[in-house]
């Protein structure tokens, strides 16, 4: 709700655009933070040396996430082109690390929670690609 | 909500504490989102050069919010003295932020809404730190 | 040259692709830090108001570059559907704020500079797509 | 190199000061790069489960400095007090990163090389705290 008031009071393109853009950043926002919260209790688990592949993906979709929210939170004057290749990339993530996470959900509520989040930042990328390509 | 139950299903320490750390780390995030989003609205006005100070500001205080955020998430069972010297550093910054967006809260709408985002992580951060010390 | 003994001392794929590696997680690290600098730069110019988009893609190329290059020093034993992707993101908005950068870097010698640096990353990140396709 | 010039050509203090924060700008931005790598390393390493403590603290510290380098990257005009507080905590955190890498350096080359790394960052700091207190 902040977003989109900060999106809504900021000089820039009309609201109708706002919700889908304030949907991703607040989506890409809270996958970055679920990401590096579940590395970290993978981390910590007692079976972490099968748990490699979901630290190292979550950690990469935490950085990726975060960049993309800040790079969306910048662009409603922005050049679309690039809006769709970060998006691209932050779907790409995002499908992946929910994947990882998903297989091992049953055993790690972590996880769950984490594929959870992922899926919901997959969707709102996809939805904002849908609307600007 | 979700960082609450991540916190509480990585194995840890006790619940008690993780009330306080999750304000924290959604604290941040959200300043971090909020400064981004306001230094784009002001380079956005058409005063930008007024606003120098305040572009700036937003800047540091999305870095150093967002890094606080995601050393908390791994803080429960970190080093109290790093959590400390974090958390101070992360209570100046938005402070400083805090009062330089509300300098000029009445001509921008955007500031208004990022200087009340800092001070929440302002005290959410103030708040650990008085338990933790 | 850090970046390379640290790829080659961790367990992992062959060094034959390590150069390439190295090579592009120091260009994106590069470009991120000469993106932070000249966005501050051209915030304190004179002509601010005719540097915004600039300012724009410095921070998001900034962003962007950041996440590239931490994603890369995870990648050696990573995905390469996500590595590509990556790449192509990567390669998109390096390419945009040199473009940005060079048609005032008569005007602004940290536009000249960061324009170099940005093509830098740019054509690391296009030799590791070409070598991993 | 291109930290400095970059510095010097931006409108700003004088060049008395341009080398120690050009310093202290590239030390963080490379530890960064170390612990994120380093990081990545111990995860690969059989003995993982020993090494949680190190790859926690890596990740800290990468995100710290990380952001560390980019407020120092604008801090030409910037808080003195801000920049003392943001000091700190990256004196603190590449030290405990150090102490930590150091304590397995004889088993993993990458914790002798983040170690060297951190203890670079950790001087640079301390020597341009040093001069703006």
């Amino acid at each position: 709700m902040t977003t989109l008031d900060l999106i809504r009071t900021s000089p820039g393109p009309g609201p109708d655009h706002a919700d889908r853009v304030a949907a991703a950043i607040e989506a890409c926002a809270e996958a970055a933070r679920a990401c590096t919260q579940c590395a970290d209790a993978c981390l910590a688990e007692e079976g972490v040396a099968d748990l490699r592949a979901c630290i190292r993906l979550d950690a990469d979709c935490a950085d990726l996430c975060a960049a993309t929210s800040r790079v969306l939170a910048r662009s409603p004057a922005q050049d679309t082109a690039l809006t769709q290749v970060v998006l691209q990339a932050c779907v790409a993530v995002t499908r992946l690390c929910a994947e990882e996470c998903e297989s091992h959900a049953g055993m790690h509520r972590h996880c769950a929670l984490c594929a959870e989040t992922c899926r919901r930042a997959e969707e709102a990328c996809k939805a904002l690609l849908a609307a600007i390509v």
